[in-house]
C-alpha cells in the first residue's frame, strides 16, 4: 500500500476530476459505501481467488472465539469491489432509489495479493453502472461516456472492443463444445491476444476438448477475423463482422434465447450516430473473465499496455442475488491506476502541466516576510491575493529574502512578493521573477491582475 | 459504517470542496495515506482507548498463529486519525519534502467506537497541518484558513477560542497545582463549558486536589473572566485577558519555558491585521484533551452545538517520536460529520440549492426517447447539450411521452426534450416544462443556450 505525495495525488485527482465531470453530465450519480462490510456480504461473490484475497477484520474483545480456528475470528471484511457494495445498495434501498439508477463510484477496494509492478493492495476503482434497464441504449451511454473520458484525458488511440457473451454461446454450441467445457473454452479464447491461434488450440487440447472440435473453434474466428481484415476504419469491420455473425446464427441449431446479434449492432449504430469516428470494433474473441456477465461486454485497449484499461458488460442477475428481484443492469469499471501508468509513461502529464492544465507547484507566489514588524502586512497582502483567485505561500518566519527566495525556488514557486516599510508606506508592491531576477514594482490594488498576465 | 447515497454525497463534496480549495489558495499540498498501517505504527500513540477502538486486520493463511491467542492474529490495522500517519510520512520521506511542508489530507478512520448521534465508526477528517516552522505566522495562517472555510460555508457566529498549554502549565504551578494532578485539573477545567464553575471545583475535589488550592484554581478563571466581560468586542475581550495574564505571569515564581504570552498576543494581533472583524477569542480555561500539544492550541464552537467543530494546537513533539529529529509542528482537524450535521440542522443546504450553489438533482435536462427509430439522434442531441455544459440524462427506452415525463419529475428535473420525426425533419427541438406543462419550440443550435438561460 502507498502513501501518495502531492505530486501524485494532483495527476489522480487530474484524472478523476475529469471521470467525475464526465459521469455527471450523464446523469450519473455519486455514490460511496463503507470500507467495511460484513463477511457475509462478500463470501462466496468472488470465487475461491477472493476469499483468499479477502482483508477480514479482527472480531474485538469479548466477541473473539479463538477455540473455533479462524471461524470466531472475523465478521467483517474489506471491500474487495465496487460492484457487490452496489447490488446490496440497489436491493436494500430500493424504495430510495429512482427506477432506473445510474450511479458512479469512485473508491479503493483492497486485495492481498502479492503486489506486483502496477498491481496493488490498496488500489481506486471508478465504477459506473445503470440499473433498472435492459436496452442497448445504456450500453451505448456507458460507451459514450467512456469514451468522452478517454479523449479528454488526451487518449487517440484507444480502442473499445465489444462482444456478447450469448454470442460466444451460440458459437460455442454451434460447434459442439459441451456445456461443462464452455467457461474453460472461454477462458482461453480470451488469451488469443497474447498467445495467438496456436497458443489457444494448445490450451483447449490441454483442457481435454476434442481435436476436431477445438479446431473447427480456432478456425471459425479465425476465419470471422480474415473476412473482416480487408475492412478500412472500424464501422466497416464492424458490418463485415456482424454479417458473419448473421450467417453463423442462421446456420446454428442452438436456439437464441435473446438477440444478441441486435443488440450488438444497436450498440454500433447508436455509437456511430453520436461519434465521426467511433472507437467501438466488434471483437468477437473478446470473452471477460468474470461469470456474471449476461449480454453485450466490453474492454478498453492501447496499443502500448498488455492488459485492459477499462472492462464491463451487462450482468442481468447479479442484484437479484441479494434482493428477491430480478433487475437489469450494465456497468463498467475504469482501471485508475492503469491509465495513471500510462499517461506517465507517455509522459501526457508533462503535457499538461506545460499548457498550465494541471497544476506542479503548490501556489502560484511566494509572500515574504520582511521583518517581524510588517507580518501583519504581509499576512493582509496574501489575502488580497487570494481572494482574487490566486493560491499564496507566505513564508512562515521572518528570515534573510536570499533564504525565503532559495526556499521558494527548491518548491517550483517563481514569483516572490517583496513588501518592505518603503513599499508599505507607498502602497506599492516589490515583484522578483525568481527565474530571471527581474524585480518590478506594482501599485497594491493591480498586483492581483499584474501576477494572473504572466 | 454508512452507505452514502447520490444526495448525501452531493453536500458533502460541496462541503469538501470549498475546504479543499481554501487549504489550497494558503498553499497546503494534498496528502493520502493508505487505510491499513501497520500495528506498531498506530499502538501506543492513542492510550488505552485507543488500542480498545482500533480495528485490527486479522493474518491470513500460514501467518495466522491461533496458538498465541491475540498476539499472532494481526499485524495490520485501520487509519485511527491522521496526524500520526502524518509524523509517519514526515520522518520516512523527510528527503523528498519541502523544509516548511504545509499539509491537508482528507479521508476516512475507523474507531470500533459505540455508535451514536453524530458518532460513526468509519468518518471523515479534515486536516491541515504546517512542519518545520515554530513560528506564530502558522497559527495565524492555519486560524485564517479555518476561518474563510467556515465563511465561506455560510457561518457568521462561530467562534475561534485560543489558549496556551504552557499558559495553563503556569497558572496551575501559580496556585500550586501538583504536577502529577495537573492532567487531571485540566480535564475538569476543559468541561467548564457544561459543567460550570461549581461543577468543576467538585469535580476537583473529587479527583483529591486540596480544597483551598481547587478553589483559588477556579477563583482565578473566574476572575478572569469577570475583568473581561465588559469588553464589547473580541479585540477589546483579548486585551483584557492579556493584560490580565501579564499580572499573573509577573506573580509566577513559576518560570516561563517559551513566552506563551507573547504567542497569544501574536495571533491576535496577526489574525486582527487580516480581518476587520476576527472571530478570534482568548479563552483561558480552554484545555483540549490531547496530551501531545506543547503550545497554543484552538477550537471552534458555534452557539447551537456542544462540541467543537474544530479542534487543534501545536505539537512539536511528536513527529520526533517517528524519526530521530524533533521538528516543530501545527495543526488542525476540521469535524466534517459535526459541520454536516449543523448545517442540516440549520437549513443551510436548502439555502445553497435554492442559490443554485449546490446542485439537488442528477440532470439539469431529460432528453426523452420517441421510438427505436429515433434513439440515435436523441443521444447525439444530448452530446451536443453536454458539449455545451449541461448535465443530460437520457430516458433509456422507447417508451410513453407521459411515462418518461413521470420519471423526469420523480427525480427532480424539471425540463423534458422531445425529438419525433417531425422535429428531426426541421432541426428543432420541443422544450417542456414539466412543472407548468409549458411546450415552446427552439432551433436545435439554439438550444443549450436557452436552457441554460432559464
Amino acid at each position: 500500500m502507498r502513501d501518495f505525495l502531492p505530486a501524485d495525488i494532483r495527476k489522480r485527482n487530474y484524472v478523476i476530476g475529469i471521470i467525475r465531470e464526465v459521469y455527471e453530465s450523464y446523469g450519473f450519480e455519486p455514490l460511496e459505501t463503507p470500507a467495511v462490510e460484513n463477511l457475509e456480504t462478500l463470501t462466496g461473490k468472488y470465487g475461491e481467488e477472493g476469499n483468499q484475497l479477502m482483508f477480514r477484520i479482527l472480531k474485538r474483545g469479548e466477541k473473539l472465539d479463538i477455540s473455533q480456528g479462524e471461524k470466531g475470528l472475523a465478521d467483517l471484511a474489506l471491500r474487495y469491489d465496487l460492484t457487490v457494495p452496489l447490488a446490496r445498495v440497489v436491493a436494500n434501498y430500493k424504495n430510495e432509489l429512482p427506477k432506473f439508477f445510474k450511479r458512479y463510484q469512485i473508491q479503493p477496494v483492497w486485495r492481498a495479493d502479492r503486489p506486483a509492478r502496477g498491481r496493488f493492495r490498496e488500489f481506486y476503482q471508478c465504477d459506473v453502472d445503470a440499473i433498472g434497464s435492459s436496452s442497448m441504449i445504456v450500453e451505448a451511454e456507458l460507451i459514450s461516456a467512456v469514451s468522452e473520458i478517454f479523449e479528454r484525458l488526451g487518449f487517440d488511440d484507444f480502442v473499445v472492443r465489444i462482444n456478447h457473451r450469448v454470442m460466444l454461446t451460440v458459437i460455442l454450441e454451434s460447434v459442439g463444445i459441451p456445456t461443462t467445457q464452455q467457461i474453460d473454452a472461454l477462458i482461453s479464447l480470451d488469451k488469443l491476444d497474447k498467445i495467438g491461434i496456436e497458443g489457444v488450440l494448445k490450451e483447449l487440447l490441454l483442457r481435454n476438448i476434442e481435436e476436431h472440435v477445438a479446431k473447427q473453434f480456432v478456425n471459425l474466428f479465425q476465419s470471422l477475423q480474415d473476412g473482416a481484415k480487408t475492412a478500412n476504419n472500424n464501422s466497416e469491420w464492424n458490418s463485415k463482422i456482424l454479417s458473419a455473425l448473421s450467417e453463423i446464427i442462421k446456420h446454428s441449431a442452438y436456439p437464441m434465447p435473446h438477440n444478441a446479434k441486435k443488440d450488438l449492432q444497436e450498440i454500433v449504430e447508436f455509437s456511430e450516430s453520436v461519434f465521426d469516428n467511433s472507437h467501438i470494433k466488434i471483437d468477437p474473441t473478446l470473452a471477460r473473465g468474470l461469470s456474471y456477465y449476461t449480454g453485450a461486454i466490453f474492454e478498453i485497449n492501447v496499443p502500448d499496455f498488455a492488459g485492459s484499461l477499462t472492462g464491463g458488460g451487462r450482468y442481468d442477475g447479479l442484484i437479484g442475488m441479494f434482493g428477491k428481484e430480478e433487475i437489469p443492469a450494465c456497468g463498467l469499471s475504469i482501471g485508475l491506476e492503469r491509465i495513471l501508468f500510462v499517461m506517465e509513461e507517455r509522459g501526457m502529464f508533462d503535457i499538461l502541466i506545460a499548457e498550465g492544465k494541471l497544476k506542479a507547484d503548490s501556489a502560484d507566489v511566494l509572500v515574504t516576510i520582511w521583518d517581524e514588524k510588517t507580518v501583519g502586512e504581509s499576512l493582509k497582502l496574501a489575502n488580497e491575493l487570494r481572494s482574487n483567485g490566486l493560491r499564496v505561500l507566505v513564508y512562515p518566519e521572518a528570515d534573510k529574502l536570499g533564504k525565503q527566495f532559495k526556499y521558494a525556488d527548491s518548491i517550483g514557486i517563481k514569483t516572490a512578493i517583496i513588501m518592505r516599510d518603503e513599499e508599505i508606506a507607498e502602497n506599492k508592491v516589490k515583484v522578483k521573477n525568481l527565474q530571471t531576477s527581474e524585480e518590478e514594482t506594482f501599485a497594491r490594488e493591480e498586483l492581483a491582475e499584474k501576477i494572473k498576465s504572466r
